[in-house]
């Protein structure tokens, strides 16, 4: 005995989403067979709306359109880019306020473990753009960890060997101790790379 | 600057559901703008068809007929009902093959604190059910939680009141250590109560 057909489909689905297993995909359907059905009919119609989005074709961000907002954005600064591994580290960028420059979306990190090679991200796209455009910087914002800093090291190497693009200055994000981080749980390069980097007060 | 309102929308949609913030609902998003278009017509088509789905008028588990399959089996035992909270416990119950009975779903627990009081679950159902059939046994599967054991005792002294219904055996299932408990960890009364059930090996 088990769940009825229309149940067990929608559990299964649910238990693809990411970090979610058969118990939690579970608990969602039992969710959507509580709520309204207004409410199911308006979750379906925002289901049927994200049909229309798209990746900027130059930046390679989600978009409605051809050219995202960002890029499409004449205040930008599009003499500098930041490379990011996903659209929610873009996201995660734009809640600073800080930045006014572009993105480069690769879609993904080089790991050899999961078999993303260099061509499965957009790397030729970004040095299409470095090539292409005046680019003064590349700020690197990628994951703290082997896959970002390989990634990163990999798009370095590449670049820095191009005689059109050796003059680009090359950036990373700084390394510290976050925000409410103890210093007794750091490890080691961070707190040496946060010492290296100390700031005048 | 934050989303497109087409995202934006559909991460509300998911924060609602439970356990759901809106980071994981975030990434619920971006999982299916990366999907391809089958698969996501393919989740829009589950989700259309459990609309079908409504409650046994018998037991009040999910059932897309208005009796659902265990009321409707011959080979249940109508005079044993196990009472539970949610449909989801009644899977579980399933899932261990022993049992023969049928079920009432109170779809809730008893609980001031969320403002669920006896008239918002399936109590008046349950006790037509027990006026109405023979039934010979009530047995008590609820959340070993103060919610779980206060909505039991509640039932427990409405059926013994009732002079249609005190003949009724009533049960409920046994505490003990879990598998893979520890002894060390486990709390008082827990290991008090699994002390007194002990069997013979």
């Amino acid at each position: 005995m088990a769940y009825s057909q229309e149940i067990q489909n929608l559990i299964d689905k649910f238990s693809l989403f990411p970090g979610i297993g058969p118990k939690t995909a579970q608990r969602f359907v039992f969710y959507l067979l509580r709520i309204n059905q207004g409410d199911l009919d308006d979750f379906i119609d925002d289901l049927e709306k994200i049909k229309s989005i798209s990746f900027c074709e130059n930046c390679f961000n989600f978009s409605s359109q051809k050219i995202c907002p960002i890029c499409q954005d004449p205040k930008r600064d599009k003499s500098i880019i930041t490379v990011i591994a996903e659209p929610q580290d873009l996201m995660a960028v734009e809640k600073t306020g800080e930045y006014r420059g572009v993105y480069h979306v690769l879609g993904g990190l080089i790991d050899t473990v999961q078999n993303v090679g260099p061509r499965e991200i957009k790397i030729k796209e970004l040095l299409g753009r470095l090539k292409n455009f005046t680019v003064n910087e590349v700020i690197f914002a990628l994951n703290s960890t082997i896959e970002g800093e390989g990634t990163m090291l990999y798009l370095v190497n590449l670049i820095k060997k191009d005689p059109q693009l050796n003059k680009i200055k090359l950036t990373k994000i700084a390394r510290g101790l976050p925000l409410g981080g103890e210093i007794e749980y750091a490890d080691e390069i961070t707190l040496s790379e946060a010492l290296r980097g100390r700031k005048i007060i």
